[in-house]
């Protein structure tokens, strides 16, 4: 029997990352991704630059793509989403779903990288107006106004002068039921204030937090520099609060350093929107019956030592499928899934 | 020619991660540790549980190194260490020394997998004494008091009434040369301020802190049950000074939160040190050639996107071998430095 090929469900960086160590190391995957586009959330959400190096993510993610197209090893099916699946580690049979076809394929292991999606503002946050107020927006509205250059506060097409980010809506936050912290969002938030003020030197601006979770080089390559260089301004606060006041925002919250109430107006509100499971990654659990966690993530059952093994055997998770995670997260959890899962195709090959 | 092996270098928890990984997919590889055991810094530093899940350390290490000894895929140099390399990628020659002889063993890839070595707390923040008071310690001594479950001030055997945590001691401290967060003090005395409360329920503990990155699950795995079940008192304050008041300690500094000066008695400080590039991390980057960055950690050159290649191409850095790093982080890109070097070896084989 000659190896079954490795089933990556998800085009995005974690899955074309798993893909492209599967290859370069002799073995052969097929990549399952929903969207006509490989690229993933990166793609999908405009992002205009990588934290922490402000690497053009548009480049970015197509050197990842070119590196898996035409990869003879490499099975890349677009369009197509995974409905079915049965069998065991070595050996699963699953369908595969496209606008025109239904098709069964043979597959020995599953890396899933279905990955997040951005918490809705709107949801039960309804404190901050993202619904009702035109310049409330989120870091992903943000980061596509970066990646067109031009900034400005959807109201009125004017260039605002004083813009804030809230950090941790929708993390952080037990009564929307995610208590998790997103990890990723001060650093987006850090990154992004540094490109405003790139853009628009006037515009000061001014980022709400309970804790910066600026972690490991993050705090010398983005945190301090956002500060002495950018001067973007902390202040350990939170935000409750959103109103008008004329035609500006109004913030109204509690600066919990200087221990007083806080009642600040803003050009451009800034939510900076946490990670929850994408509909894919739920789909996914439910379709190869991973155990998922109380967030709806994919569990690992590992511990800190097994970052990708599901509850399934021969089902790996990695990136953000398995709970916030920030790129290079994503890109080293996904070369783990693919190693764990070629190591379940040969052994089922030496079996067979 | 016959495919050579992948040089590991370092027995920690991502050498043996790496190691285990090539042996998965059928490829050799060497892995040198110059202690005469396997386990690296948990074993070496006497952990007690792991971070977050509280696994027991000895046995998590035991059972990672049990997965290595023994596969006739990898050969196990205890007592050992890189002493000389040369060649490129695919054919690298390097020495091996042990106390009797020197070898020369041919590779074609290599991991460095060296990790870091705690801040000395006596270096240059000598106001916190910890060469002076006997009831100043570290995050590192108090594992080992917790692994042998005996908690108490060193000064005079007695368990402690009030216990605190000095976050941050050699991190995020530019007079010290070390902007970066090390990224998990915050999470292990967390882990650790719940398990002296359950040691000792009547020991007041606290953690001063800027701020608590304890990012992803972190934060509603040990953060929340910390405060909410274990009652830990968490305080935004740095302490700038310890001194001896009476028999007991008495820190001084500034609660941000209050926003005024404080002055409180403590039984044992515990300061959480950071994160240093080890000895062996600086030797094998000047052995290789690899880049190291401006705090002597190997330098990854890839940005989010590689987060294992280094300078010299072949040569792949994981764990904190390259920077501040969780046990996760050390896991997951063990695995992906362990498939690139698969692939660079695969490559040469097929060349040849």
């Amino acid at each position: 029997m000659s190896d079954l090929p490795v089933l990556v469900i998800g085009g995005g960086p974690a899955g074309m990352e798993a893909a492209k160590g599967i290859a370069e190391i002799g073995y052969r995957c097929v990549v399952v991704e929903k969207r006509n586009i490989l690229g993933g959330t990166p793609e999908l959400a405009n992002y205009a630059a990588l934290t922490p190096n402000f690497e053009d993510a548009g480049e970015a993610m197509a050197k990842m793509a070119a590196a898996i197209n035409g990869d003879p090893n490499v099975e890349v099916r677009l369009g197509s989403t995974v409905t079915a699946a049965s069998g065991s580690a070595g050996n699963f049979s699953v369908t595969v779903k496209n606008s025109k076809e239904s098709e069964q394929v043979d597959v020995g292991a599953v890396v899933i990288a279905t990955g997040f999606q951005h918490f809705d503002p709107g949801r039960e946050t309804q404190q901050y107006g993202y619904y009702e107020y035109d310049d409330v927006i989120t870091l992903v509205d943000l980061e596509k106004m970066l990646k067109a250059e031009k900034v400005v506060r959807p109201s009125n097409g004017e260039p605002p002068k004083r813009l804030c980010f809230i950090q941790c809506v929708g993390s952080r936050d037990r009564q929307i039921g995610n208590e998790y912290c997103s990890k990723v969002c001060c650093g987006v938030a850090a990154k992004e204030s540094i490109e405003v003020r790139k853009l628009l030197p006037d515009c000061k601006v001014f980022i709400f937090y309970i804790d910066m979770r600026m972690y490991g080089y993050w705090e010398n390559e983005i945190y301090w520099p956002s500060q002495e260089k950018y001067k973007v301004n902390y202040v350990k606060g939170i935000a409750t609060e959103i109103r008008m006041k004329g035609d500006r925002l109004l913030v109204r919250g509690e600066d919990t350093t200087m221990g007083r109430p806080m009642e600040v107006p803003m050009d451009i509100v800034v939510l900076s929107v946490g990670m929850e499971p994408s509909a894919g990654t739920r789909e996914m659990g439910a379709i190869f019956g991973t155990k998922l966690n109380q967030y709806n993530f994919i569990e690992t059952t590992g511990g800190a030592l097994n970052t990708v093994g599901t509850s399934v055997d021969g089902v790996f998770a990695c990136g953000a499928a398995v709970g916030p995670a920030d790129l290079e997260d994503s890109i080293s959890s996904a070369s783990a899934a693919a190693m764990k899962a070629v190591a379940v195709v040969r052994k089922a090959t030496m079996a067979s």
